[in-house]
């Protein structure tokens, strides 16, 4: 069966973003230092539309997390901040741009039905509005047999980490603190079974892979 | 000058020791599972007085933390839980036993004055009242040129993290949850210049060496 992936930089005292996150500051204050191994990496560029970049130890670990992925969950803070409900007239499109960096459906965790967004380059948002399990099993039909990624952020990860229907974990540790935001494991003290099987340390960054045993 | 060095194991949610801290169970509820990489090396057994043992990837590790240190400061929590003051007819010796594993000078941090404590094999326990600061000078001159080990527990580490006082910080991750308990960042939102220059992956552990740039 295809797997559920949650793939999350994670500073080394536990946030995964920083305090006061907004549209126009989604990782919140710090929250950027999280971040900082995989902006110069070509690996990062190249989908993003941009040329160059550096290829180091992190690079086959940014290459392996796109690799038979066949759909995307999320929170709804991470589609765009907006709490919602959602205004028909005005639609908020969330802050990915015209062409999101997924190229398949991403499915969006919300209390607020909306009609599915259809964005350029094979991405198309859906607002599930009826629990993470409902979620999951939309996805994994969508995804066709490939794997699902968990994308973030801090909540929607707790809530499928409490529910032990992640199957692989990816941290991306930075070695950096920031002292306040949004804990990945807050409100988590049960791994399910997740172990950890691989460490590759590269600038900036330490990759943890668990794998459920 | 000599160095002060923490060393301290943390789990994947960052504490150091579980909740319910108590003579009974000095680590807290799950503490354990913290030091479960340490207890079968022959390099943690030898200077335990145990025979056999394994030697992996963590063994030069623990050898490493244990070369060139002159002196050990603690927290009075670690020394033995007792938040004084000191009962003179019946003084609390710690529960580190008739020959503690220092071998050196011992520097506990505590509100309650009370005379050096000499035990077997070395150890003396020096009770400092005047602070973290004063602490570290005292063990510092003690240590005779040599390092300065910083064992814990998370009150003494923050301390001495939020002044900027740690020259080198190894961290020894367990990959595990806790849920609750002492986290060794609280209230620490700053390395002041710790940076990460080793990584290496061990059975149940990753040690994350931390040196000030």
């Amino acid at each position: 069966m295809s797997k559920l992936k949650l793939r999350i930089s994670m500073s080394l005292d536990g946030f995964v973003a920083g305090p006061e996150q907004s549209v126009a500051n989604p990782l919140g204050i710090g929250g950027m230092k999280l971040h900082e191994w995989v902006f110069p990496l070509k690996a990062w560029r190249e989908p993003h539309g941009m040329e160059g970049g550096e290829v180091n130890e992190s690079s086959k670990v940014v290459e392996e997390s796109l690799q038979n992925i066949g759909a995307t969950i999320m929170g709804r803070n991470m589609f765009g901040g907006h709490p919602g409900p959602w205004d028909a007239k005005q639609p908020w499109m969330g802050w990915w741009g015209d062409t999101p960096p997924f190229h398949h459906p991403v499915f969006v965790l919300t209390h607020h039905a909306r009609e599915p967004l259809v964005m350029k380059g094979g991405t198309t948002f859906n607002f599930v509005t009826h629990g993470i399990a409902g979620a999951l099993a939309q996805a994994r039909k969508a995804a066709g047999g490939k794997d699902i990624a968990l994308a973030g952020g801090a909540k929607a990860c707790q809530q499928y980490l409490v529910a032990g229907l992640v199957d692989e974990m990816q941290i991306s540790l930075a070695p950096v603190l920031l002292g306040r935001g949004e804990r990945l494991f807050d409100r988590v003290d049960d791994l399910h079974g997740l172990e950890l099987v691989r460490t590759i340390a590269a600038p900036k960054v330490v990759h943890l892979k668990f794998i459920r045993a």
